[in-house]
């Protein structure tokens, strides 16, 4: 399936130990991860201080959000400066308001009233309250602007980190029999210089299924805790009717691509991006689920742009990103992770 | 135009001393301001404890918000429990964290999880940093905290206070032409107990007309300052080419209602009611401006709803209020109110 020469690693022992592919593949993109000791929560920064080109699309029917408002293609602004993903449910947006003062101190955003710059950071959050003792803890400010200190071009660390320290997937049968899922990404480098690239929050009620083989990576176990149960067959039994209980779950994910699109294009990429939740996790976008995708493009590869082609791709390294979380998360007490049924 | 036994107010002098006839009208709503002292800005938070079902329109191109994703009807959440406007542009939406922690406080919100209860809380900010000297003031989440803490059902102050604090008007020929906008809030309570309110926080780049008489109320001002220059006339004659300057402009509504809505029809309410913003400023919805409307249905008044006639009550109230805004604002250094041109 995959063009001569281009390079895709989907699973960890594939991938190579010099070339970058992560989210900072793209050139311009910095990422960085607060994880909170507290309890299993914390935030991530993905940061695009020259300014990126963005869309979104959210499909989940429980979003926690700010800032997407102004990413509609008709609106005024164009360009974000950063992306602000967290636990917490909606408190964890707060973590935004952190990364907005890092850029705030840099005096980065948009020019909005003479030197008034109003940096421009959409964000969204996963719900993981019922992860740990302490609902009460969550990622605040502080958060946000920790992982914003953080952020760097290094490749992005994976597994239980960030907005990914508290998420957990396979909840169709409870949390009893859920398991660990976390922070995953991927990139695809194509022989013509074209990157995109990709980063989830892997919080889903879903399984986590590769696509390349069909099989279930981590998700709902049996009854006995020691198996997979497969949500499918659970679903389709009728064993299980509420696949997706509220308050549980939302994956979150970032694209970029070093593309020249507009906002336009790039809201259809992050459209398109959602066929990765769709090929990776069973079931996705459910009503107890906040799914959200944004979509960056630096635009610093110039030349004809095929919208289709970057979409494709986005569709692709977010599925490679959501098998990746599932396989780089380790366990935490009440929910083993993918490595622990091998 | 009105029924029989209908009370109307659009002009302070007409207002009741008696019945209020402001957003907290509505049972079940409360309002409070916090107006900051080092510059002239602030936030509002409008509470409805006891939850309601909310909807939203954002018809202008450059809003600040967070939250407003899951009021999209087929999402998953119903109701909401404050509602938060403030100044400072997309810093001002840490005024919504502070709600948020008042509330949570309070246990109140969306039962997510257990005992875990989510406050949600919508969001949306108007762009007030050039007014003042220093943009780096601007409402924190502490704001919305003494804003909560103030709510009460008593009649809404109105003028210079807070998300209005720093709102001004009639900026289409620039910001030293404006004149000084605010808070204004109406009501209109109908013989069968149906009451809808309105509550707008305007800083909008168009004058402030009265659609009942069709005269400027405030705006922009002629070149020696001291009269209504018509945005209209300044328009169609060429005069001025930008109506709406990026960052300077938005107008923010909250309607509310006793009616039992659904959340479609609370958002076709919201729709309905950005229609008073056409009637009462001109230009309105521009490119420059993140003019947002939310509409909060109670429902405590049960039986048949026309959802026409609450949204068309909704656009009357919101032009009252916009009307009311202009003529309640007092002046400040650089934006005389309309009271001083009289």
């Amino acid at each position: 399936m995959l063009a001569a020469g281009a390079t895709l690693v989907s699973a960890p022992s594939a991938r190579s130990q010099t070339a970058n592919l992560t989210l900072t593949a793209v050139p311009g993109v910095k990422v960085g991860h607060h994880t909170i000791a507290e309890r299993p929560t914390g935030c991530t920064a993905i940061l695009v201080e020259a300014g990126a080109t963005a869309g979104v699309d959210i499909r989940g029917a429980a979003p926690a959000s700010a800032e997407t408002d102004l990413l509609k293609p008709v609106n005024l602004v164009q360009q974000v400066f950063a992306i602000s993903l967290s636990g917490g449910s909606a408190f964890g947006l707060d973590a935004r308001s952190g990364i907005m003062r890092y850029l705030d101190e840099k005096n980065i955003g948009f020019k909005a009233y003479g030197s008034i710059n109003v940096p421009i950071v959409p964000a969204v959050s996963l719900i993981d309250l019922n992860v740990g003792a302490n609902p009460k803890i969550r990622p605040t400010a502080d958060c946000g602007y920790r992982a914003a200190q953080a952020a760097s071009t290094a490749p992005v660390p994976e597994g239980n980190v960030g907005a990914g320290t508290g998420a957990t997937v396979g909840k169709s049968a409870g949390s009893a029999r859920a398991m660990k899922g976390g922070i995953g990404s991927a990139a695809i480098r194509m022989p013509d210089g074209l990157i995109v690239a990709a980063l989830v929050a892997v919080n889903a009620a879903g399984d986590v299924i590769d696509p390349a083989t069909g099989k279930i990576v981590s998700g709902v176990r049996t009854e006995n805790g020691k198996a997979l149960a497969d949500a499918r067959a659970l679903l389709t039994s009728g064993a299980i009717r509420q696949p997706a209980r509220l308050g549980e779950n939302t994956t979150l994910g970032v694209v970029a691509t070093n593309a020249a699109l507009t906002k336009t294009q790039a809201t259809k990429v992050a459209e398109m991006a959602h066929d990765g939740f769709a090929r990776a996790i069973y079931p996705s976008h459910t009503m107890g689920d906040g799914d959200a995708i944004f979509a960056l493009a630096t635009g610093t590869q110039t030349g004809n742009v095929d919208v289709s082609r970057v979409g494709a791709l986005a569709a692709q390294v977010v599925a490679d990103a959501i098998v990746r979380a599932a396989r780089q998360a380790t366990s935490i007490p009440g929910y083993p992770a993918a490595r622990d049924l091998r």
